[in-house]
């Protein structure tokens, strides 16, 4: 490639604003498309997002702001989604540019709940994205500790392993480490189901489980994600890599996940309604505990997954958490 | 067997001290020894252990007490060992009972420093006790948690799988639940092995490392153990299971584990020596790196151990932390 490529950013959040961070490390311009008028305004004045990582000072310079998703679309070559799942649908709706040509990367932690589908197949499907131009971030990485240049460490995928590179070299530095992995499909699934296995770790803190408990629970759930991965995308990978394990491991020990606290919530007695007032919004994990039970039940040799099966009772079926844990104890070992 | 087995517990720490609580939940009669007179006398008195998990108590009428190891040697069939390994050698001397009939059973968390061997291939080796008499408990368990009757999982492991049940069966109620394996030699390096990642964890947590890093620390520390394990004895096992996964997370992720503790010292800038002066201990783990750390030297096709191989250099060879884990984050991914 002659050019260098051109990168843009969707989102406002706070992953969304740690890869800006990670980028700006690296490069001249970056684009940024954010929904708020707000944020975009007080980026230009106060030079940092004022709902997310608040203590990250950018360059304005570098940053090529629109609140207009078709203006930062049409100038980019790699265009980086970090929309949270249940809302990116909406947010590609206001799309009317072509991006079949483009780099499409998801660091969406999640399924989209209107389709069904992961945010590859979605942009493959809908936006004809040929999948080797589709690639995944991961972690595990807590957008906190980018902000505190914290060191971290990143797992890129993509079928084409040269843009998988050129991706992780844009956002690699002193406080990021990449690696890259041809495991698309696998690495987005491990994504999805870790903030399963964290809504799963809060209900146990919530109903009074200790570290012990935590401990096999992450262990049994590292190896139903294995088996889970592997139904749905059959391929030689190593699930105790950082991009599957670790993550899992960041996510599920992490008090400040969301899911985590939505877990620990309804543990506690809330209703899933009620958490979700209480929290302002609706976990990642909670589509993604209904998507990976209904893939699961269209297949006809179904997976063993007694731990996501115990969150979708608890959370789709209005099942005591105390009960549902009594017996899920039972199948763990 | 016609007559029921029975149980001494060896040691008064607070493993040793849980493991009487698990079996007073299904024996008449459990015997313990303990080296110090204050401690027994003290039980007697005020039916607690005066140093550790006092909360605990315990029914006297229950408990065959002894300062004299030799009596509590002749009176069990199964003799379960919970003395540190730093301190095991020269309680062991003190031992004249013939115990090669008996079944011996290490929670000693660690390796010989003495004699480089596992506590299992001691008593083999010295007391000519046969294999399949030979067993082990591990966790993933805190001592603390079975105080609160919190639910743990323990694994067992013994070549005779009766043996193994048998033990489980003892050590089994409403908060332990149990399993099996024959996987001794694995299990017993799996429960050294943990300790030097726990200090490298809080090697990592003293230098200012973050949850991101601890995370991907651990998923390379798995890596690392599983073929540390494969080279020193290959079979058939599941490294993602509780005894050796549940067990490095519950004691990686401990802010009370004291190998972990031990390590913080060393990432803040205290000493070997001046650590264990304050700690007023030595860390198990200190041990096993020098062990393992041997171990893989004299094999002649070596395992690559990076996280291993940096605690050794820091607690041995009196790198600088800093250094040694700045060279180690380029190893891990």
């Amino acid at each position: 490639m002659d050019k260098p490529l051109k990168y843009a950013v969707f989102g406002a959040g706070s992953w969304a604003t740690a890869i800006v961070k990670m980028l700006s490390e690296n490069l001249n311009e970056i684009g940024w498309y954010m929904r708020s008028v707000y944020t975009k305004e007080h980026l230009l004045r106060e030079q940092h997002n004022p709902n997310y990582l608040s203590s990250v000072e950018f360059h304005i310079e570098q940053l090529k702001l629109s609140n207009d998703i078709n203006e930062i679309a049409e100038y980019a070559d790699v265009l980086i989604f970090v929309i949270p799942s249940a809302f990116i649908h909406s947010e590609l709706e206001k799309l009317k540019v072509d991006i079949s040509n483009k780099i499409i990367v998801s660091a969406v932690k999640g399924i989209m709940p209107e389709t069904e589908l992961l945010v590859g197949e979605h942009f493959h499907d809908i936006y004809k994205v040929p999948y080797e131009n589709i690639a995944v971030i991961a972690g595990p990485c807590h957008a906190e500790e980018v902000a505190l240049e914290r060191l971290s460490y990143l797992t890129i995928s993509c079928a084409d392993q040269n843009k998988a590179t050129a991706i992780a070299n844009s956002l690699s530095s002193d406080y990021i480490k990449t690696k890259i992995t041809d495991d698309v499909i696998g690495v987005e699934y491990a994504v999805m189901l870790k903030n399963i296995y964290a809504i799963a770790a809060g209900i146990a803190h919530g109903l009074g489980y200790g570290d012990n408990f935590q401990s096999v629970l992450m262990s049994n759930a590292i190896r139903e994600m294995k088996r889970f991965i592997k139904k749905v995308h059959k391929m030689k990978r190593n699930i105790n890599n950082s991009a599957y394990l670790g993550d899992l491991l960041v996510t599920g020990y992490s008090v400040f996940s969301r899911n985590r606290m939505f877990g620990n919530m309804i543990g506690k007695g809330y209703t899933v309604k009620s958490a979700q007032m209480e929290m302002n919004m609706v976990a990642e994990g909670y589509y993604a505990t209904k998507s990976a039970h209904e893939l699961n039940l269209k297949n006809t040799k179904k997976t063993q997954m007694p731990i996501i099966n115990a969150v979708y009772e608890i959370l789709y079926e209005n099942k005591n958490p105390k009960t549902v844990f009594m017996k899920l104890t039972e199948k763990l070992d």
